[in-house]
């Protein structure tokens, strides 16, 4: 029965396989929830609350493979959470001696979000890494191609030209901006959550009084961050949910930012455009039935990825809305959104990893492209030189004309306008101003200058 | 490493323990892919298209025990969707005079829409049945309690007195309106899917006329969609996304009108108001630490679904912008948003139906805080009383100041008002004026209307 | 000042000029509170509750003009709902003698629900005329190109051909889903509301009797509604809110099943693309500085809406989630989004009707980049065709190779295949095999489906 | 016609009259546009690009009274954005001579998004002045309260006391996280935007080059954004959407954590808790039907803006994902939500400030709720302190009886338990243990901390 009662990934491949699953598992929540109960029990020891060794028992019998994962899920229904039970279950492999100082003065909150805020950075650990990855390769194709023309486009036209270098400095400054709000997350973002019933650690004063004459609370508070690693926080958070917050607003910008690469990449991919394609890898992107073809499939899985966490980021900001001192609803609607974020986060940032990693540019393509318009594509430069030797209306009058022309006919552009009659021996330069590569205004520099952020 | 990768719920208590899991596993998904496969077969093999030992063998093999499902999720990556390596491994469980003519002209995206409108099916009718239940408990409610006075409230305040029964006749009309939806879905809004490579049904054309001499398209839709029990579409969908619109907007009326009633119950048992307290059960709303507590887990279970499911829903409203002929994205983020609605829906039903089939209610808390205001909870009742008695604008500042002083001095509203020198001789029934029974307005009908729906 | 505060669709192009602002303006809504008013006075005139020249008089004072639109807005912060300011208003601008019989027995969330699905009603009235002058335009696609073949694209790929025949039949079929949701709607989905403080009908009952001796509670709401042409409601729903729910589902499904008509045109648009443009008009789609440009700002207003819709929508599917008998915030919380997504519904209604009615489809284009592959988009043909020459197998390796072979050299795929030694004698139609107009399986017979539904 | 197609906010009175709409409304944003128009000539002429002279004429001109708003907004859908037609329409307004140098080399986008960053931070800068006021309230309050003993509240229950100032520190601990992410906004968040067409700056350059002989590109965009007073940025960021998405975030999170503010408030604010009132004024929060009621009006105006702005941010945050050099939709779904999380975030900020600085707080009924229970509010205390006495498993089981005796029975629990016979003789302090007030753990440290981080 378990077995059939479970995730895999079967229905998020852009997390499946890349250790997201390992990393938000049942068993991974279940291991930090171990961790946390272990810190607790520490904590209190080292402040002589309960005994040392109660404390290593507790720490030895924290095995998470001992936890039956299904029963536990089925029977907190009890409690709307999975604490209760396992602090049952987890009591039970404690040897008795020791079982009674487990979670001592504790509450369910302290315990979930405390091992929430452990698996979240693990979580951005894992995902700051991948957009390390992600920005090096990126700042490799900025710099290789900063100086090759391609055609930009507006609305779905080609307007002037760009280099391929500043579209992917502009990829560059999304991974950058996306790396440094989780660092900024990982820094203060994920505290340590110990509050007790409502938030004033009274039980845990209480047992900390009987046994040493003094409440020892603020001790504790940060005598747990520490065993944790987590920051401390100021107050107990339960019904006060920055973390969460903040925590679903890097996510949705990570997945978001990396999103822009993805719907980039799928556009230049297009059969007809055909600018560049995804790294090849044995059975990637590939159709048995359609040998012909090749499906950009690390973009399609991070673009699934941005296309859902804005909104499941937008359950955990509403979450703020927390009633009292611990809520009825407004907590335990957080869970599975956060989990889910968590794994898209690492799946997205993990593929645009390899995307951009290997990605194939087809400067044939690019330049083939760029000619398409037949010189349309400067028009703008022409529309600024032609003023001062015809008038600005008459020669947007002109470029008007012939580029209507230029489409009915199939003639190109620059030779209907070397032809032009209105232009005889005016212009000496036609051939120059024609020429898209060299009209690419300061592209060169803004390559640079976003090189120079990712040094 | 297997079972370390897997969901078994214990992030979602609303839905852990209901049959939601199973309903929706990994392993649930695979076996509707199973279905449909053979159903394919069946279909192809009644038009002549392949043998029909050969579906059979085909069905026979189609055991979704033998599928490695962590094997299959990883391997999924490749393709940004689970079929392609499905095939694969079902391919190999077929008997090799059989194997080839499995998934015969057919494209992933047909055999994951049928298996996902399959499960939703299953899903939605087992809400169905839930909402049933819980409409004959709360209609129950609304027949018992039609007459029974309590504090009618608005934007939290005391307003004018209501009865239970018209609350919980509130609480029937959306039950009935969620289960409306429902139905209204399972009868036209979950068609089988078939169109193969681009929705023309060409390689299905193509190997029916090298079989049979005829392609047989429309034929194998309507045979397709037979075996599968599923409506058949009047067109191929994979681009035309109505039925994961229609199913997201379901789960979200649903989830959403089932807490309405949740947030109900939740006010109603806070420790100052006492109304209600939802159905006791061995270990459910306690506190281990705190003896006293009976937290409305079940109400709290149904909220937290509630507020994840609009979210969840616009995921798969946004992705009616489907590209193309088949989306590069749009489809791909479909999926998990679409599991999770489900599982929430159907634990929200479970859990409502639950809910509201033992609701203990107090009728001694209900008198109790009616009188609360010592009557001027009818205020609304006098103003128009004594209107024709004193003047419109003389009567409602009689009321103000009477109201005020009642607040401020604990003295009951009526005998303030019996005291009035203003009224002194002018009225003769303040007794029945100032009775909370005697001022139900049409309570009583209101709640017959909405019973004679649920009959 | 007053001009200064005000929005008229700047920042809203999709529904700026198209009657979106007229029809659900500060203006519109008092209208509409006017309305109903005095379809309330007029429902108790009927019914001997006020006096027959009351209720006219008040009809005759109901002028929106009259009213204060900032002053009115600026003042309701202190209620929180515009109702009893602009009661206050109203009341100063009627008869003294009738003055008194306005709102008699109301409360404010009467008035402004019922105002609310009044100008609702309006609005879904012009999206279901739009969307059947978009039906018919797109119906007339379908016909026309019922036979004409194009590149069918998945995941950004040419996969196999489709006709465009089948691609507007997409569109109606979404455009026909979205008319029937309006339709449905528009029958029962929009009641008028009466309730009273808390949804007994308590003081209209009050004032009924006092006036005729019977609290005609029933007969008002029959009376009311009908007054107001809106259909009645089984019971008050102040706090039971399927109606707004039900309008948010429609408008998020309208857009979004819009959206993917536009997003299609986009990328048939594309420059190098170049199959569709937008129905040219004066100035549309202009850019000054490049008169290449011909943007699809059509589907590009129409995209902005279909964006944000669905966010829009979930806030009022969470609304449902209202406490006691009127909520506080989840009420106030609905009437922004909901007047956005009405404008956002009309505005790309309007504006889709104007894309598809003078569509350019270029079909040289179509033909174009159907070739452009040079015969691979016939591979999946190729495949089953192959395979009894060849064996499946040795069929698939051959293609693969083949296809490679193509796109790295340049020479058409159909070329080398002819030229294929393994084939040599074997295959007598390569040229049949190879023509994409003769592989559109069931196309056509799909449109006439699509196409019989429209009749 | 104007003045019937415009919004005043009366659907929104969280920002009617806050000095939102004048500071959002579409005459400001013509406004900033016209500021860009005129920074951008004066940078423009600073450099020697364009004449001084003609700068001060451009902005002589700029006067948005001059502007005809709604004929702009309608004539903008050809151009699917505003600047196109504003551009005309001021070009019109400026002398001749100076005309021609009006908006030289720019593109819409560059003046539609310098317009919005400017008016962002603007209204941020409003925002950031009304938290520091909510701070300074809230934090007299926690200083007030400080050892205030109040009933804490988790899962809508009675659960151990806390005092009013803790209940209060945690709302200034968010304000302060509030106000810290909006000052990291507006010190980095909100750039200038200049790129030209595709974001080469190519124009600029073309159109200097001809004036000067250099393109001044980098030395353009660093002078513009000082003229605007707005940070520069590394890069143009047509389709870099990171100021967007970082300003959705932001104004989620301000209005959420004020909305936990709200939901407080009108928890304690209701019938039967009675601990709090919001600050009374003429008018406010008053029914004209029923005298007794003071609804908590200001609190349910910021939970309407609450629960509004995380799906507006999730429709920004989408946005990231944009195409290309500039975005066909998703750069046009951006600007209405944006205008109206603004709003929503100025008017939830200016009303918080009104509700928390004159607060009105009733000791007597925190201490009357706080007894309500009798004494089983410390029943966490005497779990702890029975233990050692009698046993853990036999001190739960007495308490759990108890509790449930005085709950059946009405009979204080503290009577109950100082009679039960298995404590006869063993407890001497059962008043003390019983008493609130001296089981607030470490709520005045708590306190303390979160008020050192407001100094």
């Amino acid at each position: 029965m378990t077995s059939h009662a479970t995730d895999s990934g079967l229905l998020a491949p852009v997390w499946a396989g890349t250790g997201a699953a390992e990393a938000t598992s049942d068993h991974a929540w279940v291991r930090a929830m171990l961790d946390v109960e272990v810190a607790l029990a520490r904590a209190q020891a080292k402040l002589g609350i309960i005994p040392a060794a109660a404390a290593e028992r507790i720490a030895a019998a924290a095995d998470p493979d001992r936890i039956d994962l299904v029963q536990l899920a089925e029977a907190s229904r009890g409690a709307a959470n999975p604490v209760v039970v396992f602090v049952q279950l987890f009591t039970a492999l404690i040897e008795p001696a020791a079982a009674e100082y487990v979670h001592r003065g504790s509450t369910s909150q302290d315990i979930l979000d405390s091992a929430t805020m452990l698996l979240a950075a693990r979580a951005f650990r894992r995902v700051e890494a991948d957009l390390t990855r992600a920005a090096t390769a990126v700042a490799g194709l900025a710099r290789e191609y900063r100086d090759t023309p391609m055609a930009g486009r507006t609305l779905t036209q080609h307007a002037v030209p760009i280099t391929f270098g500043l579209k992917a400095a502009g990829w560059l400054t999304l991974v950058l901006d996306a790396r440094d709000r989780v660092r900024h997350l990982l820094e203060r973002g994920l505290p340590a959550q110990l509050g007790g019933a409502a938030g004033t650690l009274s039980a845990y004063a209480e047992y900390a009084t009987a046994a040493t004459g003094h409440p020892h609370t603020l001790d504790l508070l940060a005598g747990f961050s520490a065993q944790l690693g987590l920051p401390e926080p100021v107050l107990p958070w339960h019904a006060v949910r920055t973390p969460i917050a903040d925590l679903g607003a890097t996510a949705a910008f990570v997945t978001g930012a990396l999103g822009k690469i993805a719907v980039d990449v799928q556009g230049m991919s297009r059969t007809e455009v055909g600018e560049v394609a995804e790294p090849s890898a044995e059975g990637r992107g590939q159709s048995s039935a359609m040998p012909q073809k090749r499906n950009p499939v690390l973009a399609t899985l991070i673009l699934a990825a941005a296309r859902q966490t804005p909104a499941l980021s937008s359950i955990l900001t509403q979450c703020l809305i927390s009633e009292d001192e611990r809520a009825a609803g407004a907590w335990h609607a957080e869970w599975q959104p956060l989990r889910e974020v968590l794994r898209l986060t690492i799946g997205a940032a993990h593929t645009a990893a390899e995307l951009v990693t290997g990605l194939e540019v087809f400067p044939d393509r690019l330049r083939a492209n760029l000619a398409l318009s037949g010189g349309t594509i400067v028009s703008e430069r022409l529309n600024v030189a032609l003023a001062p030797v015809l008038g600005k209306a008459p020669a947007k009058k002109l470029l008007a004309r012939i580029s209507l022309a230029s489409a009915a006919t199939g003639i190109p552009f620059g030779e209907l306008l070397a032809a032009a009659p209105e232009l005889a021996g005016k212009l000496t330069d036609v051939a120059e101003l024609l020429d898209p590569a060299r009209y690419l205004g300061a592209a060169g520099d803004l390559v640079d200058r976003a090189l120079a952020r990712a040094d």
